[in-house]
Parts: structure tokens; C-alpha cells; sequence
């Protein structure tokens, strides 16, 4: 099964000093490369919270990604507790510490942190981008810095592209406990689909949206038409 | 101590059908109330991931807010995985079942299930308000839609009122393997602030920023002038 799930390290973001960017754009990526999204843990900078969110994670997804916590100073532990959770040492890798010597001259220790990898991890430097992408486990450390992520994301994402997830809609103007006995059905005859119920209550043009997504085409169109054919038609406002 | 968690109960969101709007604002309302968020949790329609993260975040924080999953129809699940994390059964409350069929006349099953609450919760109905507000243990259950989940936590807010957070930054020209060595320093001096770096890669007048956060006003700003102090002048570029 091709799935994923995302460890945001986020003190900026708990406390409300920036809005995640990183969550909601790889969870867009991973939906259109077919890789279903299992879980998002937003947790604060300190490596005992670090570790246990990657372990789950890990326990839950064949892939997971970290945003944030990696550079040169204090609060950048994510490095640390990826290989912590994983039962790896960090050590320095060559190639990062040549590419930061040509760049900085005369490397400080604050540089120097700027190579730390779990051991045995996998350094991927994508053509003409600044920062590589460390990875080891299936567990993907990314920089919390939007663009940077999405860069880094970039240099990496065919090798996560799995088979399409189907999916389709329809919008109703009756409201959901009207639906709710039409959606068992449904639910109870198309097991493989994933069903979801959406209500609204503002001035939209419908009260509920229902959503199938699926593996298999055929099934997902089968689950609409099912749900469809069992509400009368005028209840029906669009469908896409 | 004053702290939130928050479960996000979110398909829609895990498949990238919707941007979450809920954890933000939660995240700047706990922020504004001094209440300090140590985990946002998004995880799928399913009980079982549902009951995990009630406890996990029961056992980080003193309030837990769920997202999502309240209604009546299948995928409206957060009731039971709360009423389970608590170890407590699922009941109907005679005051909702009352409204309910004040409003609707005759009750369907689906309508019913809007009356489920966890036995000994606490039901809050604020005035002029559509839904009330479900709580127990210190767990409160807010519904997915955002107007509604908004309009439920105002009618509670001020009962998580707790002691201000105070917050400064200063903004530096020098990136931040030159400010590490002094950020350790400034750190070591300041245990009870919470001190965070973050750089950026574009044209900003700034390179990075650093910010304080604590309970108490006079470290707050005694930690931003010990750092000051021990960075060149003309590497300074504003404060807040």
C-alpha cells in the first residue's frame, strides 16, 4: 500500500506565528501522486516528541515526512530525533561537508551541523538546488522553509507516485440526516470506496456534499450511482 | 498549566479535498487566551485512530479540542472514539433530543444521533446558538463545518483564560550560522523562554528572525537584550 504521513516540527506554528504551508502542499502532492495520506502530527521542537511522532508515523505510513527543525542552531533537533527513532547514529556526511566548504570557506561548528545525517541515510542532491534532501528509512527530512521544502519535495517525488485514487462528487440541496440511511447503504455495499459527507450552512447552492474515492474507477463511479439512484432526482443539484 | 491539544478528525483534509481552517484558528484563539498548544493530531474517520489521539492528547494537555465528525451520518464517528477514550458510554441527552424535536418534529435515527453525547459530559448550549457545545473531561467536541466550529468555541473561550504569553522578535541581516553560538548562549542564560530562529531565502529585508516567548514579561526582554548585546549592531535590523 502506498501511503504516507507528515511530522510538521512546529513551535512557529502552535503558537500561531505562521500558518502551516507544508502540510496542506504535500498533502496535495501526495494526492495527485496516488499515495494516501494516513495521519499529520504537528508537534513542538523537542526530540522526545520528535521521536515518538516519527515512530508512529513510520508504524502507520511506508512514508514519512518531516518539515522543519534542520539547520545550524539550537531548535533544528529534528536531524537528531529522526535518528533517534530510527536507532541510527548521526554522523557527518563527506559529501555535504565538501559542498559547505566550498561555499562557506573556513566551516564554523554551525556549519558543520548543517551535514549531520542519520547513519546509513541517503543523501539526494537534485540538480541545481541548494540544500539536498536527507532520507533514511523512508522517513524524508525536509526544510521547514516553504520554498525550500517544496524544492526539496521536487528533486524526490516520482519515486512516490503510486496508482491514481479516483474520485468524484455530488452535491445534494436535502440535508444530511435525510441522506444518512441512503449513505449506510451505500457505505455497506461498496466497502473498497471511501465515502464522505459534507454538510453546509450558508447560502451555497447545495446542503451536503458527498464524496467517493477509490482505487478502482469502475467502483467509485458504481458507489455514485448507486447513492444517486436511491434519492429522489430532484434532491440531485450536480455531480462531478 | 495552561495547555490545549487538538485531534483534527479530517479524510477531507488528509486527501487534500479541503485546506483545514480549524487548527489555525484554534491555534491563534489558545494563543490569545495564553493557553500553550502542544499538538494538533489529523487523523482519518476511523474510531480507533480517533481514540489513540484523544489519549495521546488527553495525556499532553489539560483541554483537548476535536474537529470534525460530529453529525449524523457514518462518517460522524468522533462522539463514540471520544466517549471510548474516556472510558465512558455513549448516551442520549434529553435537552438536545428536546430541541431536536422542536425543530424537526419526528425523529429519524439520523436525527437522533445528533443527541449522542458521553455519559456524564457537559452540554453548553450558548444563547442564540444552532448547536450546542459537547464536552467532558476536558475534552471539548467542536463540529467540522468552520462557522460553526467557531461560533461553538467562542461560547466557551473564556473559560480557558489563563495567564498571557508574552512575545518579541528581533530581526537580524547575518544568516544563522553566524547567530547560533550567541543563540545557545542567550538560550542557556533563559531557560524559562522558549526561543525560536527561523531564516529565510528570499528577498526580505531580513535573513532571519528570532523570536521570544514566556509567562514572564522582564525575561522575555531580558533574553532579546542578551542576545542584542552579543551580535554587531549593524547586524540588527528592527525588533517587535
Amino acid at each position: 500500500m502506498s501511503t504516507a504521513a507528515i511530522v510538521v516540527v512546529g513551535n512557529e506554528i502552535l503558537s500561531a506565528k505562521v500558518a502551516d504551508e507544508n502540510g496542506p502542499f504535500l498533502a496535495r502532492e501526495l494526492r495527485a501522486l496516488g499515495v494516501e495520506l494516513r495521519r499529520i502530527e504537528t508537534v513542538p521542537d523537542e526530540v522526545p516528541l520528535i521521536v515518538e511522532a516519527v515512530r508512529r508515523c513510520k508504524a502507520a505510513a511506508r512514508w514519512v515526512f518531516t518539515s522543519g527543525g534542520v539547520g545550524p542552531t539550537h531548535d533544528d533537533v529534528t536531524i537528531a530525533a529522526v535518528a533517534q527513532a530510527l536507532g541510527r547514529r548521526v554522523v557527518q556526511d563527506e559529501r555535504i561537508l565538501a559542498a559547505l566548504g566550498a561555499y562557506f570557506g573556513d566551516l564554523k561548528a554551525a556549519h558543520r551541523r548543517l551535514a549531520d545525517v542519520p547513519e546509513g541515510g541517503e543523501v539526494t542532491w537534485p540538480e541545481g538546488r541548494l540544500f539536498p534532501v536527507i532520507s533514511c528509512d523512508g522517513v524524508y527530512v525536509l526544510p521547514g522553509v516553504p520554498s525550500l521544502l517544496r524544492s526539496g519535495f521536487h528533486g524526490v517525488r516520482e519515486r512516490f507516485r503510486a496508482a491514481p485514487i479516483f474520485s468524484r462528487a455530488i452535491y445534494f440541496s436535502i440535508g444530511e440526516s435525510s441522506l444518512a440511511e441512503h449513505l449506510d447503504a451505500t457505505v455497506a455495499a461498496y466497502p473498497a470506496v471511501a465515502i464522505g459527507s459534507y454538510p453546509r450552512f450558508d447560502d451555497a447552492d447545495h446542503r451536503v456534499k458527498v464524496t467517493f474515492d477509490g482505487r478502482v474507477q469502475v467502483d467509485v463511479d458504481a458507489a455514485l450511482a448507486f447513492l444517486r439512484a436511491r434519492v429522489p432526482l430532484d434532491a440531485v443539484v450536480r455531480e462531478e
